[in-house]
């Protein structure tokens, strides 16, 4: 970080709210790109010019930003740095692989895209997205704890297998479906691997168990040893070095707040008395300069906290707080009139409108629309999807509801009433539903009907989520759900960068090898693939699990990511039948 | 307790190992009567007399244990124990049984001996089994957490479940095999909750996925809530709940440890000089009467550990430590020379035997043999079945194994080469298969080979472990497993007392329903059971998971333990059929 009046303007105008959204977008664009892209979701498909094109501008703007963040940092620092270098050469790379796929596409030769894959790392290096790579640091560091436990696992799995293969191997015992049992050592790994999942529990014992009941003895201790015991201390050790981890991310990145700082009081102090100290003019121009509509009086009150013993000037240990207090939320005390209050007094004070507050306010109001709710609940269960006095019973049900949401409006005014959480949700849920319904009996259009039902659906039942606010012992749940919910989606945001990178690489292999067609019309179809006419992925019906487009791609991922390892296996046996099949073909 | 010497001396003798003892084998002994108990492992049957009449002798031996209790016990605190109360009232109940059961039976009516559910029951309520009790107490504490996320998982299940009814009941969507798709809320609840447990994904959502892809989001957000967060959620809570319960567990013992302590103390302790203090004659008298063979150095040691003031007396803070000196493993050093060092001191100390242990005690001696190990697995792997080279490798392998154990046994001594547990483990997989192969080759019987070869098999195989105590990364995992197998244990006891009740329960209600009589033989078999004709009970060979004897329904109910929730599917299914139907005939 240079320190001059230049480079910190330049430095603020990068910090900038806005460069940082677009920075988001335009990396939300860049990703996006894949659904346009070859192999394209049906109907999408844009010629490899417009999305090139795209992708230049995108490239063009992270460009502009590194170049932003070299100008402000020494250069030595910058090139230092991992994250610049390794965005300057994806950078390059993309830009390669662009100039590389027009050359072969234009000379009519099959190109890949390959470059695509190498996306979701902008994510890692932007030090915008600094969250996502810490968490990814911290994913690896407890990988390479749990390796030793792996080791052991796969040891002990190999050693049982030998045992397996031993004691069943050359016995004539077939599974149900006639293969042979235990025939080979990589079969017994293969199988007592897929036993640890439960996924072949209890098939995988019974030849043996039929054969003699001692058998089990040998399946008991080993999915004792490499089930209970195993799994359990992998868990384990994962949860306690997650945690440490954590603990040493954020005791690190506290030392360095606190180190900045130092720096900046040495900066901006001066020499009173032979004590460095920050006197207030610099304090005040200091925030000023952070954040120019700041409240003076709450700049006084910074200040008043700051300097506990009162000696008008700041020392470090006193300046060093000055993060923590940042950070300190202020709730200004506001007036507590309503905007209605505010202008109409003499309506809101009078004594019907008095009345009206004491209902709206006593328990047995919400208790009211509780039970309302689950009535509704029990017409949308007993409801059927054919009937029509459940439309009316929904217009009933919808105008109270409406009428409860302006009457607490009414009462509460609007800045307390969207202050609560739950009511937001309703408000969203109900308003979007009387808007939904309103356009859908005026416009009343057949075609686009199934979608805007299906919605209208959806937000009916989502009424039914309010009345976990209503129970006392659910809301310490759902408050720790809320408080755990960001750094869950850190652990998305991480997903998601796998899933993009193997998505675009299972779509380069795979694409076109299994197709969705129906499975009513002809059964000759085998999901657009004679060679999977006999196999338990046409039998199952998994046509739609393709590689076709990004969307597929991703649904196929997350299905894995669930895992069913019967599923994991239909899906591999297919797509290498497949891979092999057509790279002799 | 009532203190007196005579009732000292009963307690005394109640605690008296020999006691406890009989209590295990007469405990064990009580469980192992169902193997003879109709319906009977195969060929073990015995009459219901010779049962009872054994059932009676451990029923009076418990009656003397718990009357043995009752004397040196004050008997209002005998009676406000509920263990005892629930001990009495155990053994009358099952009397009772005995009594109605031999009445009914002798006249001719079918009766059932449900007593014998309760048989585990004694486990929880006899004092020396109190670590059992213990775990079940913090089981059933952390349980009462969980309930509140359970309910909240539960909700979120509903209202899925009712979305999904709706959104996809009423489209004529059929899964795979034809049935209807979400036709019920019943339906939809069910498969929605089959889906958390993985077994049907992605099963469940190809349909709606082969309509719209748009549904796919449906199933996506509904396993991210009830899958991702609400299972972590769960597993989060027991965790935490588990370790807090423990840690008040052990606080309360440590606390009426050090209550019972002091009590002693105000017993064992005179005035001197205003202050109460425990002389260190008294002390010498206490100890010996704890443990007569009780080394006078080691208690000198004590005294002057405790006497940590040098005053020759011990103050109450001072004597609170006694229990925890106690529980130190005090080592003796003891002479190193091995016993034949002792006697043959010419001999072992001569230049030969010294160049033998230089050679034993070096680095390469313990690699030579881990590589030969390794050889030797190796072997084992390529080695037919049919093979006759293997068994003459295996003599090979097996004498340089016993070379290696006798050179150790030579170098180290006894007790030195006991006390490493991997030698121990060593000398007894070695020297059983030893034994085992010389019985093998002078009897040479065809019967009973096949048990003794499977044994031999088990017995080389086992062999390899011996290399994860040479891996120094291997050794953390196992000394951490073996610091908490006792606890394990501990669960284990705790889930053979549900596995037992669960046991008994379902050999009385199923027994003979389901009947194992191979599959070549007559398909038209069905498990002795045409009801199971078309059913994927018989076509995927299930028939020996039955509940006619007690080892079958332990091995049922451990294969659900292992979940696999398709077979616990089919599992439920067969016996609710097999149930309704043999109510009805």
């Amino acid at each position: 970080f240079k320190v001059s009046e230049r480079h910190l303007k330049l430095y603020r105008l990068y910090q900038n709210r806005w460069g940082q959204a677009a920075l988001y977008v335009f990396f939300f664009m860049h990703l996006c790109l894949a659904v346009f892209e070859s192999p394209a979701v049906e109907g999408l498909e844009m010629s490899y010019w417009v999305t090139m094109l795209m992708e230049t501008g995108i490239l063009i703007f992270y460009m502009f930003r590194v170049t932003h963040i070299s100008i402000f940092t020494p250069l030595t620092r910058f090139w230092s740095d991992t994250k610049n270098i390794l965005i300057v050469i994806l950078i390059t790379i993309t830009f390669l692989d662009m100039v590389i796929y027009i050359g072969l596409t234009e000379s009519g030769i099959y190109s890949v895209r390959w470059s695509r894959a190498l996306r979701p790392l902008f994510a890692v290096n932007f030090p915008e997205l600094r969250q996502i790579r810490r968490s990814f640091r911290n994913l690896r560091r407890t990988l390479s704890d749990v390796v030793n436990v792996l080791f052991l696992f796969f040891f002990s799995l190999a050693i049982f297998a030998l045992m397996a293969y031993k004691l069943f191997g050359g016995r004539g015992l077939t599974w149900v479906d006639g293969r042979p049992y235990f025939e080979s050592y990589w079969d017994s790994i293969f199988d007592l691997y897929v036993l640890v999942t439960t996924a072949n529990n209890p098939d995988v014992m019974m030849p043996a168990f039929d054969l003699s009941t001692y058998y089990v003895i040998f399946f008991v201790v080993f999915l004792g040893i490499c089930f209970f015991i195993y799994m359990n201390i992998i868990l384990a050790v994962i949860y306690n070095n997650y945690r440490k981890h954590l603990k040493n991310e954020v005791r690190k990145s506290v030392f360095s707040k606190r180190q900045q700082l130092s720096k900046a009081f040495e900066i901006l102090a001066i020499n009173i008395a032979g004590k460095k100290v920050v006197t207030r003019t610099r304090f005040v121009q200091l925030m000023k300069f952070l954040d120019s509509k700041k409240n003076p009086a709450l700049i006084n009150v910074f200040w008043i906290v700051l300097d506990s013993d009162g000696s008008d000037y700041l020392e470090k240990v006193e300046f060093l707080k000055v993060a923590d207090l940042l950070n300190v939320e202020v709730s200004e005390v506001v007036d507590r009139t309503t905007l209605i209050g505010h202008f109409f007094p003499t309506l809101y004070y009078s004594k019907p409108s008095k009345l009206l507050c004491t209902i709206v306010k006593n328990r047995f109001f919400g208790i009211f629309f509780d039970v309302l709710t689950l009535i509704n609940a029990v017409v949308i269960g007993i409801a059927d999807n054919d009937d029509t006095w459940d439309d009316a019973a929904e217009w009933v049900f919808l105008c109270l509801f409406m009428l409860e949401i302006l009457l607490k409006l009414y009462v509460l005014g609007f800045r307390r009433f969207f202050k609560k959480i739950w009511n937001v949700f309703d408000f969203v849920v109900i308003g979007a539903a009387f808007i939904m319904g309103l356009l859908e009996a005026v416009v009343a259009d057949e075609q686009e009907s199934r979608l805007s039902l299906d919605v209208l659906l959806v937000l009916r039942v989502l009424r039914l989520v309010k009345i976990i606010g209503s129970v006392n012992r659910f809301k310490v749940i759902v408050h720790t759900i809320s408080k755990i919910l960001p750094s869950l989606l850190t652990y998305g945001a991480v997903m998601l960068v796998f899933y993009y990178i193997f998505a675009i690489v299972g779509m380069e292999a795979f694409q076109g090898l299994v197709r969705f067609s129906g499975y009513d019309a002809g059964s000759e179809l085998y999901c657009g693939n004679d060679r999977l006419r006999d196999s338990d992925f046409w039998r199952n019906h998994y046509c739609n699990n393709n590689f076709n487009d990004i969307v597929h791609a991703f649904i196929v991922l997350f299905e894995l990511t669930v895992v069913n390892h019967i599923f994991t296996a239909f899906v591999l046996e297919v797509f290498i039948l497949e891979y092999t099949a057509s790279c002799q073909g």
